[in-house]
């Protein structure tokens, strides 16, 4: 049985090590020289730009790159010539099927009691209205638990308006609850015969900026147009239905499917000077949604983990034992459909991933690392933490996910680590037209790349197995 | 000559007091009752929500309202009703001819060597560009200053792009010099030969939400397209023009001038007892721009002069010695059309308004009292500042304008009062889309209310005169 073993962190979290394990004598140690080039590392990453010039170049070069279309192909070209460009030893993409949607136009509006125009985005892969849109009494509904509830014949013939509101966490808890209304309520509305949907966008902000994000239909219910409200103009809809009158509105959305398309995850790999087979896996995204050009979703991880394991091959006398694999995942926000195809095509791979990691939750600073490896490994962990110290990184209890896209090759046994990023203002941004440069903070930005740049160094070059 | 003290107010701002007018014989002083009457209304008002209520009916019940639309006459129709209901003792309004301009569509991208979507909006009063749009190169220009002394050779046959980034600032004082390139920058683009003219939003945000306001032609330039981008769009063309490449971008602006309508300035009145002919002039003005619901600019100085004058009749004993007259100006965006023509009809008849002030600079605070009224009654104005203090209002010794509506007035001798009102994000939201609601915090809007009513009382009840 493992005792713990509670430390208070000189932040003032609790952190949790697993202190028996360090007194094992047959755990592997991490080197003084291992956390020596770490914290050289750490320090080099504070001072360079070289994860802002990355994003600055995606954003102002690429910008929307929505998966299955024409930009994110482009994207990953510019992909491909950046980590050439760079250096790494090998860069190749692997092909992935992506079902190619379009959004075409969108538009709405109160048109009784009152008129006015409103601000909506049809959420991702949504279905049409009829040429022209329709005009329909809306029923409030306010939750997806809520529609779950609801009366068919309050719902037939209405446009479901769902209005929960997310609340704001640091750790981005308040996206859970919320985003069921978004995947969900389009399925359930058209189950009970709603014409359309409008959800209030899932998102923290006040501006006429509403959130997209995908959307699943279900077998055997029509699908139905479904949109996101900015939030302020759901406030404007609840005031008007506070007044006790039947509001109507109009909606008009238009959308195309195309069928199948291949895109690319695209991969830089530094190669292991020893165990070239093994894999480190850094993950991030390189799609967008079309209405920002995905400062902060996701180009900032791609950023990150394409800036720390271009340090680690320019700044250490030589390579690290074993390969550090840059993932740039294909078409995340329509499905996880890269991580996916990832995963599948490298099942039979899995024990060659020794662990992995992805940032996608914006650009805000490390503040704690979580893991899901094996109980000899714990002690690096907690050694890749304690480097982390300095950045205001602390130990966290949780079990690590690895992330939407990484999490893939977790779920069939992979360890994973999580470095979780402050998000308080991330979903204020996040799949908005507002998801731009201008959001990012260089600084908090370099926080990340310092932070990566530990946990990839020591991975890669630790002797002993997380697995 | 007068001589002046200098005071320190309790809140550590100086202020100007004319000491010597205060030692007079023949000044008409303040009543201890009036000055009662006028701290009792302001009391009241820091408790009272009718100027919410007021803001919540026309935002949620009208919404936008551009200058010279069949929304503006809503608006009227909304406002004359509005005071009715409130019991003012005369409702009426008075005719304004508008020339009316309509957004019908607008959109924009560079096309070459990138390819992204821009987020712009047309200006105000903007002519179209040719069916389809056009296509150009563009030419930087930092400045209007910038394009007063440019190469009419660099300009010929490009869109104009003016980078300039206003300044953020308390008192606005960053909008006069930055707003020079969108009243006077399509004109001068013109002269010199451009396509088309786009500048960076005059506003202080960093949303994708472009800020619109009146473009201003002249005779014998041809008309050209202006536009405004958001701010986060005008970096993208930056950092794409830092590059050193020619940047290409297609515009497409669609307007449509329709001639000569008739719209009206709504007028309500609380009618003096003693001097029911001599006037206190209160002032905002009732329509807005189409882009947001006009909440910050004008609805809250509509809330705030309405419910003010609404206090005085519900509160007092009995009805002030002058005439309270709440204007509500229309198509103020479009060029102070309604004050002009207000200031036309009632030229004769300038002698009756003793005193004016107007509310169009947001919902923030009311921070300082700045005054244009005779010797004799700088004591009043004083007095009013005092009653304010308990607001943290202070004295301010610039000379008052009156605002841009009641100026009209006061440029032909009525005397004039500024509240001035804290600033500092007046100029995230103006003109767009995000002039919502929800941008008011009910608690300066009340503090607005009790500095006004001070104001308007003793204004209405002092039997002196400011002229």
């Amino acid at each position: 049985m493992t005792k713990h073993m509670f430390l208070k962190a000189a932040t003032g979290v609790a952190f949790l090590l697993s202190a028996s394990t360090a007194l094992k004598a047959d755990v592997v140690p991490v080197s003084d020289d291992t956390r020596e080039t770490a914290a050289m590392l750490r320090d080099k990453a504070l001072k360079s730009d070289a994860a802002y010039e990355i994003l600055e170049s995606l954003t102002t070069e690429v910008g929307p790159r929505l998966g299955g279309s024409e930009k994110e192909a482009e994207a990953a070209r510019w992909a491909v010539a950046k980590l050439k460009a760079l250096g790494f030893d090998k860069v190749y993409t692997e092909p992935v099927t992506v079902s190619k949607w379009e959004r075409i136009s969108e538009s709405a509006s109160v048109v009784a009691p009152y008129t006015q125009p409103l601000s909506i985005t049809a959420l991702g892969k949504s279905a049409a209205t009829p040429e022209g849109g329709i005009t329909a009494e809306i029923v409030h509904i306010p939750t997806y638990e809520a529609l779950l509830e609801a009366d068919p014949a309050d719902i037939e013939g209405k446009i479901v308006f769902i209005s929960n509101r997310m609340e704001r966490f640091k750790t981005g808890a308040g996206y859970g609850p919320a985003v069921q209304a978004r995947g969900k309520g389009a399925a359930e509305a058209a189950r009970k015969g709603a014409k359309a949907i409008i959800i209030r966008s899932i998102g923290t902000d006040s501006h006429r900026l509403p959130h997209t994000g995908g959307v699943n239909y279900e077998e055997g219910t029509p699908p139905i147009a479904a949109a996101a409200l900015s939030n302020p103009d759901a406030d404007l809809l609840e005031r008007m239905l506070d007044r006790g009158k039947p509001i109507s509105i109009h909606v008009d959305v238009q959308t195309k499917f195309h069928g199948d398309v291949t895109m690319h995850n695209v991969i830089g790999e530094i190669t292991g000077r020893e165990k070239p087979e093994e894999v480190i896996l850094m993950g991030s995204h390189l799609d967008s949604w079309d209405l920002g050009t995905g400062a902060i979703d996701d180009g900032a991880g791609v950023a990150i983990t394409v800036a720390a394991a271009d340090m680690i091959q320019d700044l250490t006398k030589e390579r690290p034992r074993r390969t550090l694999r840059v993932v740039l995942f294909a078409s995340e926000e329509l499905g996880l459909i890269g991580a996916k195809q990832y995963a599948e095509a490298h099942k039979d791979d899995v024990a060659n991933h020794v662990i992995g990691a992805e940032s996608d939750f914006g650009a805000g600073p490390v503040w704690a690392l979580a893991s899901k490896v094996s109980t000899g490994s714990v002690h690096v962990v907690d050694t890749m933490a304690q480097l982390m110290q300095p950045l205001g990184v602390v130990r966290h209890g949780r079990e690590a996910g690895g992330g939407p896209d990484v999490g893939q090759m977790v779920k069939i046994g992979m360890p994973g680590i999580d470095l979780m990023q402050d998000g308080t203002d991330y979903f204020d941004l996040h799949h908005t037209a507002d998801d731009t440069l201008d959001k990012v903070d260089p600084e908090a930005l370099k926080q990340n790349v310092a932070a990566w740049v530990v946990f990839a160094y020591i991975a890669a070059e630790w002797p002993g197995d997380f697995r």
